[in-house]
């Protein structure tokens, strides 16, 4: 079942803050009416705070045993993506922080879900 | 013919609204004038009003249902987008709502027509 | 040679104005020097006044037809494009309407001209 | 050697100011330091002045010929841009114009230079 | 290591400033935790301040080599970012600069890193 | 109801017979399981016998109202696959003939049908 | 655990047999020596013996059933390549089959299995 | 209308005979039957006979003004790509030849024809 | 420097033996004449022989680890090309080999170099 | 002017003879008639002779300055593709060689020509 404690983090380098944007092409989770797997992308964005204030970044391999750990969670498009944005912004506190999540249509509809943290800037807004 | 009381909706989740973003690659109407088929592209954008002013998602299976109800309707590409946007914010009444539909040519000419409901934030706007 | 009568409208959809976008594939004309033939994709956008206020748009059949009255013409691409934009601008008085035309090019040059009518919203200019 | 004199031009089409662009595949000059051959693509986009203040469209046969003019020459990337766009202002006097050269890279790096005239319209600046 | 004196520079040139791009699509650098080689896109993005105020830009060759004296550098994603955007910023004084590093993914994860200098205009941008 | 008296043909030309190749990428019929509409692409590929023999060509405008005709029939992708083959087989009494459906896929399979009259050509078979 | 039994079968259409092609884009087994999981496409392709010797094809929808069975499996990719040609192969005895699984790299490695029952038409074979 | 004897022809070049192709992207003729304009793109691939005996190419120019002698000509798809096929043999005796014509789709079908002359080694057939 | 002994191996899948391809894109070696780096993408591909006779799989962490070896070797395409064949057929002892490895140009152009072990199946042959 | 003995050559490796693909995206040499330029992709082919016959493989920046030698020269397609073919045989002696040349277009038709040494294996031949 999902799992936030397995994130991660490490310290933001000095300097102004970069914009980081991890993107993992093999998420998957099972629809919570039929049971059937679903299969996404998942698109992680976010500007850590400055490291002179406590800011840090999500370490790479706890982010992905943490996807993992929807494998077998039975939970909708949207509810998983809102709760990807939650377990991030609670794991990295950033200035803002955006998820897009992709997902292969069911019955030939194809969706895309975004949920944010913060005032993203408008250079990282949709579509 | 077509059918909005097919479209079935379910609680958005809680916390700041997602945006959702649902692609039909298979529409099918008739051309009101020569009978003949159209094929189109359906994509529908919208954010659901805050879950605590009981703002709501289409269910997904039920937006197909509604999209094949189309299928023997003789209707002008400007129309049938217009419509669907109209059924679409009666079911769901969302913050603002977005469709977009591409059309396959006909006679060399391939067409896309777009509506709105509300404040389309200028992310989301064209071409 | 070009003929604007051609041009066939219908009312818009009541409602929100929609914006409508034809593009076609198949144009050509002829190079007013040489004789030789152009061949280019036009594109055609536009808002149509609100269908209270008499707000119309122009029928597909007819703008195919009027495209092929330039197949004689001898005409340079600057040209072209603002007539068929000034041709389109009288037949339907749109709120706004914006015509692009892209050139396979001459000479190891291709091309692409923007005419238009009205204010064009941001997200419908260039590149 | 680099000739501006080839350029030529005509009155630009009465009416709304079109915005040109003219993109050649086929330029090459050598590199000032070893006289090894660079190959790029050129675009050109400008917007005339109105044809009522003398506003003047490049000819595009001499633009052509105007390009080939550098095929002996030794010149750096960002000079060639420059002097691009100092030689085709000249010519045609425009509201604004634009340069953007793209070079297939030297030791795995491809390099993209742009230069400008006037005030160009946020909808037509990079990246 | 990385040996930022590498850097070589010329003279901008005179007139109004170029914005520069030039993308490396061959970085090599070492995972510090694992030490197995990572492998990235480099774009470097910048406009030098005018010539007249001692604007100066990167040598091409230089930069290739900078960019090679990482491949025995263990470095995280963050932090190579974030100090070639600081070394390329001592070298060239540029009134803004930018760094985006693309990696192919680890885990089925692949990330983007942006870092800037200065203030970036609009149009250089996210996403 | 699928028609296959709506196919009209037409002498094939004198010489050297051609080979012809015909493709409707809006081709739709109905899931015979669950009434669902399927959504495929009909690749029809043939050599008519010499005119001097009595070959014909399937004139394509029958061919489209043929292929239309399906649109209400229930029917798996093998039988229509077969039955589309079976009947321009009967209409054109080919040298050779050769009917590819792809299917968009239904539960995240999409899927290809060949079926064929006569001895195909190595270079015309498969994948 | 991969569960052959859920493979249903149709009777094969009547007339020279086609040639059957489904791809299942969103296949997914966990590696057995890390526990990760691993994700691919398969693509099965067969020809079923005629309809009057009794050929028969796999229904689509328990084909899904089935590759959703390995979610849990621990097996390598030569070994589930292997086992699927030879669990599809017992269930339609078609006259001959093959499966070709395409992996998602690990360690910036991808990969393509091929197995194949009875003797494959060279059109079908590689790469 | 279509004039063969535009065609010019050169030597072939000394030793091995080459083998030639041409694509002309930009074809258009009428259709017979409506009176509509069709826009194809041909492929012209032949080896010309050894210089030794006579052997000759057609020069391009001249190929492209027989080809643009098409633009009033009301002809189907089948004969306009057989009549360049044997207008070509006529002109340039070749040892083989080929012609391949693509047309943009009517009514949602696009189709290839084929045509030859003498024996196409096998790597030069279809699709 | 490159060592074969990293090499591990697995005993091939009972049943007809399933041909195996390994595509690495993270491939980098020096060169031997400037030292400088270069990448390529290295394409292996083999069928082992039966288990039966004692065939073997490579393990594709030690193929990756093997190839990391030639990180810091000055060679030339060609002769890493014959290596990996050499080292790989040694270490599997297959029906067949081959390698395909394809480098990103030096002075614009790109290379590609295949060798092979025994008897490659014709449909697993160039280009 | 074109230099043959600019090519270099180097002894070809130990072992089974490998395939060598050499592809110059950036040739250029003038159209004969009326002077202007021509750009082109040269791609060369071919098996060495065994290294224990004296097999050898042309240098790599040695045929980069052979290319360059045609930078001025007034040539046809077909000539120049097969001098290229002559001079490459002259310089090593190959089992078989092979000379493909693609050129973007002149006056909407692009060409390819093929032209060879000895026997090319088919899996090497068009189109």
């Amino acid at each position: 079942m999902p799992d936030a404690s397995i994130l991660d983090v490490f310290p933001a380098p000095a300097g102004d803050p970069v914009v980081i944007e991890h993107t993992a092409e093999e998420f998957t989770s099972l629809c919570p009416k039929t049971g059937h797997p679903d299969f996404g992308v998942v698109t992680l964005r976010y500007r850590p705070r400055p490291a002179g204030e406590g800011g840090v970044c999500v370490e790479l391999k706890s982010l992905k045993l943490y996807y993992q750990s929807f494998r077998d969670e039975g939970i909708f498009y949207e509810a998983v993506t809102r709760r990807i944005c939650d377990d991030l912004t609670a794991a990295v506190s950033p200035a803002w922080l955006q998820v897009i999540t992709d997902w292969r249509g069911r019955g030939g509809i194809r969706s895309r879900i975004r949920a944010q943290t913060g005032e993203i800037p408008p250079e990282y807004r949709g579509p």
